[in-house]
């Protein structure tokens, strides 16, 4: 485990601001539950409106959150003034997604100034408090700056 | 092209069914616009509540529609008593997916009798006319007989 | 961490006598240094006739070894009758392939009776002690009985 | 189909010097076929010393040239200065890679000043003329420069 060193001090307050602009989690009531250098945390229930036609919570759903937790991650080891781009993720579903409420860590693997990349899993959380792994993610993110109307 | 032959000649009618079933489709307010063997088109407006931190579409959402199509693809090709599940999708994020409406297309690669591997492509199409690549999507798909509760 | 449970306690063996028939695993001079429930570790020294343009081991050979270690991390978990396929693989390349010699482990993700998920990691030894991770692999294996000519 | 404009007129001699300084492509007897506009070939022979343990030529081989195609097709349209490097790449295993020879096509699906994204195939041809699809790629290539020591 490699402890990462933050650039700007400020990593959080950056991390909660541009979460909430993510209007998609709003409307996916999920919530940042952890903030770190390098590892971010979100919490979302299940919702039959977010379902396939299995009942389960619809994979690019998971892909979703597990997203936003891989490229906050990446998001707190960014300077200042960095705008952050997923360049591509890639995603296994590993077991069907239900439960009552769903939980996803991201966490940086690689550092680098312009790439990043970090990997996630998404949990699934039964009412009876099984723990299932259901997905991995591996995430590409990429550090922007200087790009005119793109922050956060 | 190979032309796909496919198992059950109602496969139009399994995919309608089983895309209805997809609650999230519409919640998305996604819509079927194409189905023939092993090929499947949806299309989807643009929706400020799914957006990321830029005002772009989320990539998460996305790749839900990709996986969609990708998948639904692969079930033309599924025989009658088949359920389909993704095992892993992989998406590239190209330009941004800021648009008025998206398009996207799964195409069919490599049909097997228990995993197919389909190609997804992702546009934007803008107010006035421009039809731009945002995103590509490969994924892999499983053939699940005799899985009891598990149909479409 | 899941203690995996091999339905073959001879799994080793199958691994080693699997690996011995890999051609190009003796072009390479690779080796198993490790073979264990749903880990297999294996190792190989630079060679220069291996090389991308800038004198690192080319990437493909990283997933060479990568997709070895993944697969045969699974292989540990399959039946005394199964063969074993590589469904897909993808792989980050993190820091240039340089180094005396190179460590790949393959750690079983996810088991399942027709689909394994695998996670491996490539790190580059140097002369002077060194360890750098240098690539990440995430790869799906499949179990195939009952194929004729195919065992192993 | 995008044209796509080269950046250098002379990329075809920027290509062949590169892949001239990849060693792994001599020791495979890899020969470039095509050279054009974000798009490049590449053949090889079977060799049974490339093989796993089936008999076919192993997956990560099949991923070395995949990942050479991709890359060259990409460099075909990077600035004079510019080093390419391999950010990561996914393969799919369509069908076994049995054959006389290879033949792997890299082509650009989206260029961009720092990240390209190419998407290869790799058909299999057999002694009686038969040709078959059996692998895909998509890899992520980024342009650098300035960075010491790294060319082509």
């Amino acid at each position: 485990m490699t402890p990462f060193k933050p650039q700007d001090g400020d990593f959080e307050t950056r991390v909660r601001e541009s979460f909430a602009r993510q209007a998609i989690m709003r409307t996916l009531n999920a919530r940042l539950t952890k903030i770190s250098p390098g590892i971010v945390e979100i919490e979302m229930p299940f919702d039959e409106n977010h379902t396939q036609q299995h009942g389960f919570l619809h994979a690019g759903i998971v892909a979703t959150i597990l997203d936003s937790a891989c490229g906050y991650a990446a998001y707190t080891l960014m300077p200042i003034d960095a705008a952050i781009l997923t360049i591509e993720f890639k995603v296994n579903l590993l077991a069907p997604a239900k439960g009552e409420k769903f939980l996803v860590r991201g966490e940086v693997t690689k550092p680098g100034r312009t790439i990043l990349v970090s990997d996630g899993r998404a949990y699934a959380l039964t009412a009876d408090g099984d723990v299932k792994l259901v997905a991995t993610m591996t995430g590409t993110l990429m550090t922007v700056t200087g790009r005119e109307g793109l922050s956060g």
